[in-house]
């Protein structure tokens, strides 16, 4: 297998993104508990978001509205709007936050990119997104960057297509077996999994139905190079 | 001068879209006003979206956040929750309306599509213009869709680049003098500004930092067709 083309998730895979979302909610459970001190708060949060998906999609800002529109429902409308002022401040100490970069990222982009064609494809608020890639310092090792607004088979076609990438030239490296492994591997390219510390629960895929070849994990990004030559 | 690609812009140029936001903010004002009748609403939630573009960027969701921030400030976080939630339904009545097309879109669209490369290339919420998209039904007629976090020099010198196009090849269709014309025809391309009933202030340009050529006014997009010929 000849790897001409290797694609990048970017939340929890290159940054971190998942911990700032589980700071947030601890706040938003601690906030919520005073007025409602019975109520299953991060179960609630989640149907909500659930809910909320398909109109709002991916994103901080998805989630901030989510949050207080949690925040009403939980207290039946007795929410003061100064604690929905603090939700709205979190949401924006979020989009606001410095790109932490994970633990060997940028000497592992460094040293694959003259090797490779990197590309960043990542899905949520494009503003975000965006935002992120540019205060990551990042930027210039990437051929190309794609938002998408999902990632499933469909998407990934779409970006094989648009920059003339064969499946079997190609190599996806992400912490979401849902978004970067299953779809992926399905079009016949290959994959490297990286766990996070934490994953969203919409992230997760039942043992059964992982695909049983075409991807591997991997413990820590510094082990893609040379798992990329063995390829 | 032979014409390969017509670029369109989405909101107010295929679809309507600003009339939503202005319908949503005479609501807004109405709710307002009954706690704080003598603000000035609507100056003050322009003032709130500029603050906020640089954190939230464009789109219905960004548009949701700065109604609710302004009435929280405005009223001094006397606004009851159940007003907050009426705001967010309006956000959700603005993301889930079917997409309604200008008059003479869909045939004008129908007319080119044989005859140029037709692309879509808006600006906003990712998710939101997507979701516009598929319900807007015009789908098949574009060769590639480009979703910018904003539109001017760098990033459709992007679009160029990514997709091998020539300026000199390019015409861009819009509403807007500030996105759609200024940037296009600074790179050398051709524009045609089809003006809607209502623009947003952030949108307009000062009649002296217009370029003198490249671009012309049509009164609907009909003309487009004819237009494009004598070019």
């Amino acid at each position: 297998m000849a790897v001409r083309v290797v694609g990048f998730d970017g939340d929890d895979t290159l940054w971190h993104s998942e911990t700032r979302f589980h700071v947030t909610q601890s706040e938003f459970r601690d906030l919520l508990k005073r007025h409602v001190p019975d109520a299953d708060i991060d179960t609630r949060l989640a149907e909500m978001e659930m809910k909320n998906l398909s109109i709002y999609g991916y994103g901080v800002k998805s989630f901030t509205l989510s949050m207080i529109e949690t925040a009403i429902e939980l207290t039946e409308a007795r929410i003061p709007a100064a604690d929905v002022e603090t939700i709205l401040g979190w949401g924006k100490r979020m989009l606001m936050e410095p790109t932490a970069l994970l633990d060997g990222v940028e000497e592992t982009l460094r040293a694959l990119a003259g090797r490779y064609d990197l590309l960043l494809i990542t899905k949520g608020d494009l503003f975000d997104q965006e935002s992120k890639l540019a205060r990551s310092g990042l930027g210039e090792m990437f051929l190309g960057v794609e938002i998408l607004s999902e990632k499933n088979v469909e998407t990934y076609r779409g970006v094989f297509h648009r920059r003339g990438i064969k499946a079997e030239d190609f190599v996806m490296v992400g912490n979401s077996l849902r978004s970067d492994i299953v779809p992926v591997v399905a079009l016949g390219a290959h994959a490297f999994h990286i766990p996070y510390e934490v994953t969203w629960h919409h992230e997760n895929v039942p043992e059964d139905e992982l695909p049983v070849q075409g991807w591997r994990p991997l413990s820590a990004i510094r082990e893609l190079p040379a798992a990329l030559e063995e390829l």
